[in-house]
């Protein structure tokens, strides 16, 4: 449901080659080399533990992006939206995994998708999900690729590897309908991770996910069910893996390109290697309230991280001792942590480089990316949305 | 700074005559004749206290809302950013204010649009804002159309009426260099009604506004400078005006033309006003933790309100016995009040309509509005973003 409509009398195409602060503010700002290092970092981290990497889309959204996740393969790939499906696909993209439970509405979307690609794959977390695929077969011999959606401790969608019926599930996809229906693999999103506090309390859920997991694959292959692939996901967890997890055979990490506040917060990254910015302008002095305006409210950033400690929905770069204090729909309004502002420092026009707490909320509400490097821009990324 | 780049494959036209029901989800959808009512009521409200009504567009940034809330006419709108300026002056809007204070970097694109239009009007709350106009004039004999940005309580933009700077920068516009800058009035934004529990509430904070904005005015006859014009705006007070607002020549309320749950906290509108809707479905029944799944995350709803009562982010319309406890990127989760769920009440593939907290927030997660009567799909509105 996305109707694109280019409303611009200019167009983003002319601040290439600009220096970054020329760019009209608020903008989304990608620093080149560090999207570069996080998705080679990443590449390099499951060669290491002989994973395959399916680098999950939905944190930005944009063919350059999965171009470079995917190391200019275009394959391997999850979506967490059919908006996201067909871009990825008209982009040539393939080997494209629908990473949310499948529906039956969804269907005819994914027949497209499953017609046009050599592999468009899918989750199934209920014997009702999987009986609107053996009702909906295929064409031309084709056979829906299905991944069993579980759920280690995450507590969203997916079915418990313990409960009895899950191991049924796995029987009723592997043999129920083979000339219909694929059993792919198992595939786990460890969300929980988010709400650790440090980087052994992700280790802890990444290493229980995992082992979930592999016990769940490991009785499969006791009842001679072929289950060829085993994943899981979150960034948290796949930018501290744990040994355990060589023994899945891919992973699916999204918001690594960008990284943020919060997966600093979580140890996921250093600061120097989150890459997303929002640039803002100062456009006003409020002595008298010991305040800065600056052009950038919730419509540049989201509200997502307000109520996360004292930084709240961004840290403002370089500038320890300011914090974001209101947002409202494009205005910020920044204040000294100490109560002082020294307002000569900040001039009205002087930018402010924005670090959002987090990016996927953030990318969420900008048409265009500005990717830069040294000091100009080089790129610009074009993000699908919609359903 | 939007980039807009159709990606559809298929293209939501297709939905026009389709049914509510069979709209993909999640889908942001319009009561046709909420909307219309909305916008006659407050016109009607307004020509009831003689005043002109110049609706602030941010809310939902279409063509076809502004056009429906300007009862067609298309004269005399307030926008947030320049990209709502461009695209409504390109889509055949004309006497458009940039409600956000005018800064340098604005100027080009300003001054464009002030050759463009009739009347293009601008707001200054500073003497550097108002010697940037008088530095940049205007070619072809045309002034810049200054409106005054007031602070009467509301702490963003905006200087303060009772400043003493207030009055020489009121001079200042309006005497300064006549034939580059003309004063057109005064304007604040009270905000601050949205900090208020009731109707009465509301109505002092809109009182005070007022009062405080009559008596700079009266300041200024009273030294003999013109100023013709005298707004105010939020939705909360323009939805229940005092009778000193007829003393002002306009208001710019945005809203109301959708309201939202926030509204009807705040007694703007009965519930059976709110014209706006998230389409969802159930996706999944997880009777282990007495959850449903639906198809609607942050990223169709926005995290607004989730700190603010129980509702959180949304109402279930209907069913006031389920509330959302949970949202991630597309993934909401719904629980029952009271720890019971009917799930056969909700089967996987039934819809839910939510009733957001804050539009403007929910609005600006969609690309296309499917607007309905008679429960089909009779209109698609698109809606501008970016900057």
């Amino acid at each position: 449901m996305d109707a694109g409509m280019d409303t611009r009398t200019d167009s983003p195409r002319r601040w290439l080659g600009a220096p970054l602060e020329q760019l009209p503010t608020p903008a989304l700002i990608l620093d080149q080399a560090k999207v570069r290092g996080n998705a080679e970092r990443m590449r390099e981290r499951c060669r290491a533990l002989g994973l395959r990497l399916r680098p999950h889309v939905k944190t930005h959204k944009t063919l350059e992006g999965a171009a470079l996740a995917t190391a200019g393969t275009r394959r391997g790939i999850a979506v967490s939206t059919l908006a996201e499906g067909r871009f990825f696909a008209a982009g040539g993209f393939d080997d494209i995994l629908f990473a949310f439970p499948a529906q039956e509405w969804h269907l005819p979307e994914c027949a497209a998708l499953a017609r046009q690609l050599q592999a468009f794959q899918l989750l199934v977390d209920s014997p009702r999900g999987l009986e609107l695929l053996r009702q909906n077969p295929l064409p031309g011999g084709k056979r829906w690729l299905v991944w069993l959606k579980l759920d280690c401790g995450n507590g969203r969608a997916g079915i418990r590897p313990t409960d009895p019926e899950a191991l049924e599930l796995a029987r009723a996809i592997a043999r129920g309908c083979p000339e219909v229906v694929t059993l792919a693999g198992v595939y786990a999103h460890c969300g929980n991770t988010y709400g650790c506090g440090d980087i052994p309390a992700v280790q802890d859920v990444a290493r229980d996910t995992t082992n979930a997991v592999l016990a769940f694959v490991t009785r499969l292959r006791q009842e001679g069910i072929p289950c060829p692939e085993a994943t899981i996901g979150s960034t948290p967890s796949c930018s501290h893996p744990v040994p355990e997890m060589s023994q899945l055979t891919e992973v699916h990490p999204g918001n690594y390109l960008f990284y943020d506040l919060q997966q600093t917060q979580l140890g996921s990254c250093r600061p120097e290697e989150v890459a997303i910015r929002v640039l803002t302008r100062v456009v006003g002095h409020y002595p008298h309230r010991r305040q800065l305006l600056v052009d950038c409210g919730w419509a540049a950033l989201s509200l997502h991280g307000r109520d996360r400690g004292p930084p709240g929905c961004a840290a403002i770069e370089g500038h320890p001792q300011l914090r974001l204090v209101g947002l409202t729909q494009e205005h910020g309004q920044v204040e000294a942590v100490d109560g002082e502002l020294d307002f000569q420092r900040f001039p009205v026009g002087s930018t402010l480089a924005l670090i959002p707490y987090h990016a996927c909320a953030t990318a969420a509400m900008h048409p265009v990316y500005f990717v830069h490097a040294g000091g100009k821009v080089v790129e610009l990324w074009h993000p699908t949305r919609g359903w």
